[in-house]
């Protein structure tokens, strides 16, 4: 009996289409590539990338005591081993294009030998455990769309497994591509497994949680055969990534000692607690060649852990981090050595002039692995609002070069986040990673914004709100002052009014051009001609010579 | 009788200090300046900036219908005017400063010879109208904290001036360094009279929609007339700065037309409106040395606006945006050069790969005077969250220079901001302004974001939520999962729960370490000498050599 199998289980979670859209696939020599259609009321449509898996499409069945459809189960058995090894990165390294890259390679609209390329030189990882074929493989990279991860899973103070699975594909309906499963409560076996086999998305773990867990808590009695074990349990379970902090070394501990914040990673915690009780290094540094053997028969993802991360604004990029980040990119070398996958893992709290260090260096350190960061939060003094103050510096580290970002939620610093706080933290996060997109030049980001700020200036209101993040929130904040739907045509708002509305004057102007005969360029510009001249006779000092106008 | 003797206007407002924080006036040379004293449970305090006012005062009596004490009535009496101005420039050039000057440096904690010095050459302005005896003056500039402005007023379909007294009270609670009253609905005059007697930061308006309203809501038949009294009229009420968008010239129209959102300014598209309809220049531009004389005679401050800010990604930093920036450079030289102060206006709707640009050309065509930024949405694809989609742009445009950012709530595009959507508005771009100040070193910055993160390593619960922008949600959000009293000490959080705790457990090892009689970092690093040792014995490749270690 599978977990799965327990019928005392019963999650209940959220099906169907977000409102405006449907899912459609596209056919790319022979993969069915999904996508969410916004239908637009012009006749047009919008395809956006789409993570909710069959959970939007009203075509499929759910069922979650029978997990999703196995659909990379063919792409898996199909395929050799290439010099031993069956990741992502061996194949790419010897110039095989996987079923897993043409589809990400659809996904973002981009070559699919691109993508090949991107994973061979490492400086992009398509997370996809053997042993996970329900996953829609994502890309994580900085060529590619910036992309969002969402924590979920229980404490030993709160939520069951039904809250979890609910939680994971509420994330994924609001575009998490990727979802840790950080449980440190109860019943974690069970509950990773009910997660796994129910994820369209990639799923990351902290193995040392578990491991702690089997010692009842007390790291000084935690072994490396132990935290072995553990690994070897999530990776035949499907787990697609694992931040593994393995770069706390013994002696970069003291260099923590007189930060405000210390050490304020879980991980980084525990193994520095285990480092001092036995006055040894690490034994996720000492038996990392081992962890790659591992890693790599089931095509799982180094996440390397950050366990020195800053925890406050005061100890951003000081010497505890940085050399932990030196630890990460030797090991990035040894990992990719044995064809292994490889994220790294950074901060955290770290004030606006100081992000850009951070990517810059990681890059150079750690070969352009993919970065993977926590916020950072721009400033320390907004609990309650930290998916706020985080994605401020989310932006900017996305923009820089970072690959994944993590969301934060309101609760941050202050509980579990329920099921609101998620929506709230992934809605949030792609903002952030959309900006980023912007501002690195993804070559298809921006046709979402063009698309609703011409919905926006042609008073297509359902279409403004169904193109939004959140179709139902945007829709419910219109109506609480003007509720009747003509005002869903009407030519106006309530900030301004019927009277005052400047788009609605705007394309006054624009008519006025076209009942005079005149294009509304050349129609303003007669007048033009005839004002210059009356300013130009008049001698007005302050008016511009005709020359500098733009040419139009 | 004047509007507050109308007895059926009854504002409600909200009075008493902020939880955990009460009212300080520290004595500087005479002048109470106020400050919200947050005191902590080690017996520590934090005094932090304070714009709310009287109302968070228990001592003071607040009574709406007198309106609130006149700080300033015996400052502005005794001075002469010099050189024939009484405004804030004129006093500076004249190497003269004012109790507004002193009052603002010890704001800032800043010297008074330093603000006068920068708002002499104009790159800071004190916006304090001599009607306005009430405010509490603030400066705004580059070399300042980072100011928030919180738009407020009624519409043709909505709100009362009930309402929006309360708002204005509620948003400086929350730190609205100034307030601007957009309304464009019935009872402006009134409305703003009540605004302007109870409020203690600086009013600011755009009078082109009072005289727009005047004349039945058809731009074409404005006159300069009714512009000008308007203004006279606000100016004796005591408004202490205006938004004018004289740089609206009837060339640039056409530089729209091509935009797909136009104009979306209101004020700038009244203007273009007017152009068109006469075929003739601003009368804004063209009467602007009148305009000069009368803003002078009141020390009211001008905002230039940006009636062409693009309003949407596609429309950034074109052509039509920055021609009319340009202009705007040339009017902010006349207003100096009649002593009056002046701010410029800024978008709007910009990538952030495009953000930094607009800050160079305000400094460089408008010799640095105050950049004023409604945002910038950094996206346009999260209508119900532009809060947070304009607080990415506000925090970088703060920090590559601008001095005031205008709030944007989540009502945004959708409809006018309720109490709750002012409150949000206002801690969101708190948030962003403080990340600003942080990233441009402000001398005392830090030391809010350092005292909240002792508390949080230290498990000060109380004091942590105390510190925060918004002490009350951030202690509900930790009460729904340790509701108890006695996990406000508790050394763990519902997070991790009491087995995982990172911070616990850095907090063990200084235990371990005081208990071995050492320092902490001496204790680690005698450790780390015989463990070093011992792997230099192995010949471990991968451990670096002690040299390398941080000098700690």
């Amino acid at each position: 009996m599978t977990a799965l199998d327990d019928l005392s289980v019963r999650p209940s979670v959220t099906t169907g289409p977000i409102t405006g859209s449907h899912k459609v696939y596209r056919d790319v020599d022979g993969l069915a590539v999904p996508f969410r259609r916004v239908d637009l009321s012009n006749g047009e449509h919008l395809d956006l990338y789409d993570t909710s898996g069959p959970y939007t499409d009203t075509n499929a069945t759910i069922d979650v005591h029978s997990g999703l459809n196995r659909l990379r189960a063919d792409w898996i058995a199909r395929r050799e081993p290439v010099n031993g090894a069956v990741t992502q990165l061996a194949y790419a390294k010897a110039g095989i294009v996987t079923d897993e890259m043409r589809f990400v390679a659809a996904r973002e609209g981009l070559d699919a030998e691109f993508v090949r390329h991107e994973v061979a030189i490492g400086r992009a990882v398509i997370p996809v455990n053997r042993n996970h074929p329900e996953v829609e493989p994502a890309i994580i990279g900085k060529k590619f769309l910036v992309k969002v991860n969402a924590n979920i899973g229980n404490s030993a103070v709160s939520s069951s497994i039904e809250d979890e699975v609910d939680k994971l594909v509420w994330a994924t309906r609001w575009g998490a591509d990727t979802v840790m499963d950080l449980s440190t409560g109860k019943r974690i076996h069970e509950t990773r497994e009910w997660i796994v086999r129910n994820s369209p998305v990639p799923i990351g773990t902290v193995p040392i949680y578990q491991a702690l867990e089997k010692v009842n808590g007390d790291p000084a009695d935690l072994t490396w055969e132990i935290y072995r074990d553990t690994v070897i349990e999530q990776c035949e379970q499907g787990v697609d990534y694992m931040t593994v902090h393995a770069g706390v070394l013994l002696r970069y501990v003291p260099l923590t000692a007189r930060r405000i914040t210390g050490i304020v990673s879980r991980g980084g915690s525990i193994m520095a607690a285990w480092c001092l009780a036995h006055h040894r290094e690490s034994f996720l540094y000492t038996n990392f060649v081992e962890l790659c053997e591992i890693l790599r028969a089931y095509d799982v993802t180094f996440s390397l852990g950050d366990g020195l991360r800053p925890g406050s604004i005061a100890d951003a990029n000081d010497e505890a981090q940085f050399a932990e980040l030196r630890t990460l990119g030797e090991l990035t070398h040894i990992a990719r050595e044995h064809d292994v996958q490889v994220m790294i893992e950074g901060p955290g709290h770290v004030p606006m002039h100081k992000i850009a260090e951070n990517v810059r260096l990681e890059e150079e350190l750690c070969g352009e692995a993919p970065f993977y960061t926590l916020g950072p939060l721009a400033t320390d003094i907004a609990p309650a609002y930290d998916h706020i103050t985080s994605a401020i510096g989310a932006a900017q580290i996305g923009w820089a070069g970072t690959a994944m970002l993590c969301y934060v939620t309101p609760k941050e610093h202050l509980g579990l986040p329920n099921r609101d706080d998620v929506k709230t933290g992934v809605i949030t996060y792609k903002i952030a990673a959309h900006s980023a997109d912007l501002a690195k030049g993804h070559p298809h980001a921006q046709e979402w914004d063009d698309a609703l700020s011409r919905a926006r200036f042609e008073f297509r209101w359902t279409d403004q709100f169904n193109l939004s993040l959140d179709p139902d929130t945007a829709r419910s904040y219109h109506d609480e002052t003007l509720p009747a739907e003509p005002a869903k045509t009407a030519h106006f708002c309530s900030m301004c009014g019927p009277k005052f509305c400047s788009m609605r004057i705007t394309q006054d102007v624009r008519a006025y051009a076209e009942k005079h005969g005149l294009s509304t360029v050349a129609a303003i510009e007669a007048g033009l001609e005839e004002m210059s001249e009356r300013f130009h006779e008049h001698g007005d000092r302050v008016y511009l010579p005709i020359t500098e106008r733009a040419t139009e």
